[in-house]
């Protein structure tokens, strides 16, 4: 997988992400340049190379001169997300989305949930977009910060998350208020894609579903929004009681 | 300018924008549609033309089958905003951004605004993006529903809104935790551009800053997430005492 930018190839070299190589633009050669220090420390091999090249290689189009050729990205399992509650010593507080198809989004969403201190993230691996270039490029590096589950059934993982005492809510219309819910304590929220929102069967699964207020005439919200208010209010919730 | 999608062309039809002339595609004149039939009511031409056509004469390559000719964006005045605010019977609440340069982020935060009730949104006419047909179509309508104001000097339109007796607080890092701050009564927001933020001249200008807590270890939302969590607060402030 290609790493592409300079803040993300910088946030990759500090977070440990596995890099074989980082091609970087011939004319920033003799720059002093924090990830050329960066990657001599983790004793990763730099290239220099004409633009063109860089161009060529780029799969985003906005590799700003730096392109990193990393392993491709590890997802991780449920339990480890469970894991991340416990070592933070809080409640769980995991966000599960279902079939966001957008990577710009997706990006969007990673680069929020690791901002609100979201213990990990949890996605189908059919009908939705995976990790790949641009998700990471869009996260700008909060992906090497924050777990990306990867499940067969939607349905499963949140088994095994009511198992483990979370509540699982569902952010759509229809609902109940967001702001008059109590949404403290181990909690689960899923949030679908922009089109299609939650499938009903998964919906009917959950524990409640929450709605945040629309005050005007378009009818909703953008998905990595409607995220990003609902997990704020969420972490509102927790910490400021 | 042009009004490109099909959402984007209904909302156009039903929220009066003056259109000249709307474009479909020939595939679609034998079906039923809402949107020729508005277009019909509105007494609007409507033209059906070679889907090749409408690629040749798309500007965001996302028209769906639906271009609409329209006049060019009609902004308002800071006095107009107000005016909204008396008629709405509430306190004032207007969203200012300084800088916002990209067109996704300036359409995704009109339709955010548009969703939290905000009264209006002002801009300055200089260093900053426009009004465009990006903008329209990512705001998916919604700037036909709010109101924008476009100033030489966002200081000066800070005065009058101050003499108005709105606060005016900043969106930013390194101010007061906005879950401390009270966010209720006259308010105006100002958002920074992502790479810049609010230049300090103008910071220092407001009555305020407030900042969204961070957890994780990337030290910045995106501009229009971070305008959503802000604005759907002093809604939830506003309306949930």
């Amino acid at each position: 997988m290609k790493i592409e930018g300079r803040n993300q190839v910088a946030e990759a070299l500090k977070n440990g992400i596995t890099i074989n190589k980082i091609f970087v633009d011939k004319n920033f050669a003799s720059r002093k340049d924090d990830i050329l220090s960066l990657a001599n420390k983790n004793h990763v091999r730099v290239e220099f190379l004409p633009k063109k090249l860089l161009d060529n290689m780029s799969v985003t189009n906005h590799h700003q001169g730096y392109i990193a050729e990393a392993v491709d990205f590890q997802y991780s399992s449920v339990e480890d997300i469970l894991d991340v509650s416990k070592e933070r010593k809080h409640d769980p507080f995991v966000v599960l989305l279902d079939g966001i198809e957008d990577p710009h989004n997706f990006g969007a969403i990673i680069r929020t949930c690791e901002c609100a201190g979201v213990d990990g993230i949890i996605i189908p691996s059919v009908r939705a977009c995976q990790v790949n270039e641009t998700v990471v490029r869009t996260s700008t590096g909060a992906i090497a910060n924050i777990k990306i589950a990867r499940v067969t059934n939607l349905k499963e993982a949140i088994d095994t998350l009511k198992k483990n005492g979370l509540w699982i809510y569902v952010c759509e219309t229809c609902g109940e208020d967001i702001y008059k819910q109590n949404l403290t304590g181990p909690i689960g929220l899923v949030v679908g894609s922009e089109g299609f929102g939650v499938k009903q069967s998964l919906r009917s699964y959950c524990d409640g579903i929450v709605t945040l207020p629309l005050k005007g005439s378009v009818n909703s919200l953008n998905a990595s929004v409607a995220n990003a208010i609902a997990v704020y209010e969420i972490l509102r919730q927790r910490e400021y009681k």
